[in-house]
């Protein structure tokens, strides 16, 4: 029912698959606001992973502002736009990956074309 | 004699901060290129982690061509300026930091701003 896919030879951490999974759900739209998530159970058993792992994702989403906890449907896709929190999130995620591109002579203007790709793929 | 700082507390993989400072310190021209890096035994000692970690560490820097392996010098800062290979990593390394900004509403404009920022940081 919930389309997330879980690369078990990766060596990215599961829990950031599925927090990253379900970011990628709601830039697509495939994920909306005020949708329900399956519960930790269901996910778990869904995708295959342990529910502590799932937990985990939940609330890494949740800290980040993507989802809230309610009590009577569970937790539920609500994205928090504070941008200025975002901002700066957005810039110490940034850091490491500018600093490579800075080393392999990538231009700025190489980095703003690649956001502009992947900007083309998110919007509706 | 190398400055390296390791987060204990934080939930990101050791060998990732190791390679992290490592191209942080060659973007921000404190190790340069030709420079050898202490060998996996010394650096494991200096910065108390274990020396499966560290070699963990150059292994992946090894992979992403910024360092490699010489007989005589050890490990060797020698960044592999392939910049195809560089823009399509860097293109998967942004796509959920970009899915979620575009979640929380930021402009391609503001994340342009936040590109300057870090170019800034790195020029010389």
């Amino acid at each position: 029912m919930m389309y997330i896919e879980i690369d078990f030879s990766s060596d990215e951490a599961l829990y950031m698959q599925l927090r990253n999974q379900i970011i990628l759900g709601i830039a697509t739209s495939r994920f909306h606001q005020g949708m329900s998530l399956p519960s930790v159970r269901q996910m778990a058993e869904e995708i295959g992973i342990n529910m502590h792992t799932v937990n985990k994702a939940y609330n890494v989403l949740r800290q980040e502002g993507f989802v809230k906890i309610d009590r009577r449907h569970g937790t539920v896709i609500a994205v928090d736009e504070n941008k200025v929190r975002a901002l700066e999130e957005m810039k110490e995620e940034l850091r490491v990956i500018i600093a490579k591109g800075s080393c392999k002579n990538i231009s700025r203007k190489e980095v703003y074309a690649l956001i502009d790709e992947l900007y083309f793929e998110y919007s509706e």
